[in-house]
């Protein structure tokens, strides 16, 4: 199978080559970009060595003729006029936010641009409100759009104690850090390394990041009715790695006795998600380079609340191992394929 | 005036040792060790280049003689029976819990030591449900004890709203971030820089952190009834500085546009607080080795919260400036002598 | 084949276990720790999730049984008494020093232990003054120790030159900088990360560093003659990596030009070592959890010195990289099997 | 004393505000930029708090009317044609190369502005092949070029030896790491965060960094003759401070025994400069926010080289502490004035 990335300047396209690179039953196929065409991979990504010399090829549909998948790795708003222009047989797998969001207000909320519909949605791993899975609909599909790398871990947290309906889905406060790969390669002075190293600031608060309506989307779908969050995203001094530190208080009635269960229930089957042994914390250095989120959740008896933080890669399974993941469960090979499950640490 | 630091090996003690050979007022008398006596302090500080022949004396109350002042910076548990054996009019500021708590409940839930009551509490810039502030009790006091590092960032950034009965205090979240000094000098793999750098993870989950009820106590003052706070600790891959993003619900019937006022107005005349222009928000590298509290809020009117994060250097203004800050208020001088308010940055 | 692993707790042991985990050929045999026997790999390595509830054995002769091959990844001085158990057509990989040197002599200069001899050295690449390269007598051996870290990259950096004659050895001067994983897990203040980020510090100054007779003897290996070179270690805020900058004079009546043909054929055909297009530079982050060595040389024409820079990670190339290159050489498998040339970035 | 800076929203500009802020005497007049005229320096240095809102003037001679001192801190080859235009009794003090160069021919081979003549150059401390210092000419001077942030670590680290004969002066080696406050602030993909964190990289190999003449000027007028060195710079992940690293072969019939005492004695009455005690090496960390150089020394009598390691804060004691310095020399106040020999750490 022969998969091109479009949009293989950036981080997340380069992330999508190092696993495809990888990964024994995809050949990677044509490379492009936009600013960048005709210059070689090195130039963006000294790291990817197999394919220095590639040239990149223009982000135009005539690029992905005979491929047999196209990953975009594009900025917001680029994949939809774009995936127009692909034919319906491609299997298409978008980074981007642009089909995410089935509530065509949210999108126009957040976004600029015109609405362009929703995909199914890229997580397999979701638990939602009827007992399954969205990975049922992902099998042999062939348009899918991943999530964001917040939407990832913090969905993955509380869906859970949403779907038995433990948790209250009206009060849930997640703070989240990020890595600064997850704000991308634009040249901005706060992303300078002078700025960063040594220093922490959060932005994107008080419910103007847009992640916020995925979020949202994702808890509804486990809990089976609305969910209201209250999310601050901060940056890190780090490339890579997202914590999200989630609260929420239980459903009147419930017993916090029943709520490790229920995550172990859950997740007990899943491969890529880990919840830890009681009383260890995860850390971000011990996910790196993999597709693991893995989580810890505790009970806060006197302040009521149910905290559950997660931890994952956000340039792996936060987005370019969620995509390998969706080709694989699009291609009908086995979801694991071409996945670490190992973290590269210290 | 000659001021003493019992446990200057320490990074507070280290800290309150750089500010004090700045500070036009006190001299630096004897500087106490436990396991250390007998080594010069460029053993355990190197960056104190004029004191770096010093020699650590025992940390036993001989020690202390013929000085005006002593700051304890010591384990939490040690302050107390040294203490016990000061005499009434020397000046004594502790760094530790051992005076912190008024609540003798609380204390025995935290900490496994004899309860040894409460001093004056240092942090001058508290507001009070009585529209005082804590500055009041602390001039010209003799036994003081500096509020923790989690402890100050969070207080000062929830405490005028509460003070204005603009927010609820029976549901409170806060998650903040720190960087590794405030987890001491211990030697402990979790702390070495090959585990930390590149990665961050939670502690202390669950309200089981020493500083949820400082915190409570602290906003419960402000409030004028018993706040509750679900506080979640976070290790940040960085030297110094704390992060405290704080939401609350706002009290019934109160509008949110009051909210800017009644921060600004709290504040304005606050020497070390600064509430940044409206939609500037703060980073923790802007305050370094400052004694500035910097602070912003918004409201999110889709969660029904208020946001507020703050940040602070948790060695100075979260630690050795508080110290010096109170020395200032204990003996009368101004309260700002010798206390930087810019930060070193980049 | 079944490997086993003595001193798995430990970093490079880690490592060891990390590649093997992704290697087809090998099957992950006996973890064994000396201080933490009966506890989980987790505990010391929470990246390892596919192994996470492994218990740890005893570094005993009688854990090995059974196995087709032992990396014993354990303190300067525990692999020859250990080694001297072991059966002779078991196949013995040493990640520590205390097999490296030829020369007896050298050995007591830098070490305590008894001079236990010397194995065959794991550096494949590495060309010698006959027109050879030590692979040769790798493949099928049974006694294998791999080279130290700083070694690694210093020896394959400056051999291509000396080999041809074109560097004079004499007059070698290098300066690495080295992640801290390279100093081990050993608890000590001034591998904190308080202590190590934001900060750089040089040790083993002025020849006291033990790789620097190993140095020597790869270089004199390459030149056909004694080797002089002056090295300085510095410690740097990064948990992987190493860069070394090495500067030689040129033989005399040699040309600069000749320089980067003789660099290009010598490593042509090399899988691991990749010399840059001239004028590119390397960094550390693009070889991070790979096995290449890459670099790039350049002739100071005011200076009359020829300066090489070369990068690897310390913990992959520089330990276990070279473990597992070495075991698929002693058991005849393809050099590159399970070893990655994209490195984790950014 | 008014002082202006002209460049105040770069990273050497701000420093200098920081400095002067806690200056007792001079007085901080206008602040210019060029791009940026009619920003606040909030928008540039949030950590300079005092003067958040101070709005930046353009930077053209008319700004600068009214004060007694101005400091450029502006881009290469800006300076020359401002400073034309400037009154010959105001002091001014450039942070740029302008005017540090003595040799046209030199200028013309790195830079390619027109050469401007050389000032008085601002490095008091180092020891002239004469015996003198160069302190004598900058006191009361009107024109003074501070030094490049790598030529003062790195000459003051040789000078002693070079001044006193006992060093070799024609073949020198260096290789220095700096953080990355020392590339400015131009937004380059090779200085993000994302790119920075984690990795170390050389630039400017081979001779062709624009310190090696300025170095070189510095090694010749300690010696006497002419000196050559080899450069080597790495940007390393910290914000802030240099380590040089710095060798040299001993003088023939010189021993190694005079080597610490001539250092010891060239420096014991600098306020700034810092021989460390005999075996104990200095870290970055140690001096950051100071005026500090310091240094450590050590002969390897098997390499036969001296090495001297040096580290300082570049925008310190590399550039803005100089600044400060030179004023204060030039306006015949204490040298040490308002200048800080406590690192902020850890």
């Amino acid at each position: 199978m022969r998969v091109a990335v479009a949009g293989a300047s950036g981080y997340a396209g380069g992330e999508v080559v190092r696993l495809l690179l990888s990964h024994p039953e995809f050949e990677i196929g044509t490379l492009t970009a936009s600013r960048s065409v005709g210059s070689t991979l090195r130039d963006h990504h000294p790291h990817l060595f197999p394919l220095a010399e590639r040239v990149l090829a223009d982000t135009a549909p005539e690029s992905f003729e005979g491929h047999d998948a196209v990953v975009l790795a594009l900025p917001h708003g680029a994949s939809a006029p774009l995936a127009a222009q692909l034919p319906a047989d491609l299997v298409v797998i978008d980074c981007g936010a642009d089909f995410r969001l089935t509530d065509q207000q949210a999108w126009a909320q957040y976004y600029d641009t015109p609405y362009a519909g929703a995909w199914s949605y890229g997580l397999p791993e979701l638990p939602t409100a009827d007992g399954g899975r969205l990975r049922a609909e992902l099998i042999g599909q062939r348009r899918i759009a991943v999530p964001g790398c917040y939407p990832t871990g913090v969905s993955l947290a509380l869906a859970p104690g949403l779907a038995a309906g433990l948790l209250e889905p009206s009060d849930i406060v997640v703070v989240a850090a990020s890595g600064t790969s997850g704000a991308g390669k634009t040249l901005r002075s706060h992303l300078l390394a002078s700025t960063v190293i040594g220093s922490m600031s959060p932005y994107g608060v008080g419910g103007s990041h847009r992640h916020v309506p995925e979020i949202e989307q994702n808890l509804a779908r486990a809990a089976g009715r609305t969910a209201t969050v209250s999310f601050t995203p901060v940056l890190a001094p780090m490339p890579r790695g997202i914590i999200a530190t989630c609260t929420a208080r239980l459903s009147s009635g419930v017993s916090s006795c029943e709520l490790r269960s229920v995550w172990q229930d859950s997740y007990q089957n899943e491969p890529f998600i880990r919840l830890l042994p009681e009383g260890i914390w995860p850390s971000t250095g011990s996910v790196l380079g993999s597709n693991i989120v893995a989580m810890q959740l505790a009970y806060d008896d006197h302040a009521e609340r149910v905290v559950v933080v997660a931890v994952e890669d956000n340039l792996t399974k936060g987005t370019a191992g969620a995509v390998v993941q969706c080709l694989n469960l699009a291609f009908g090979l086995p979801e694991t394929t071409g996945l670490s499950t190992t973290g590269v640490a210290p």
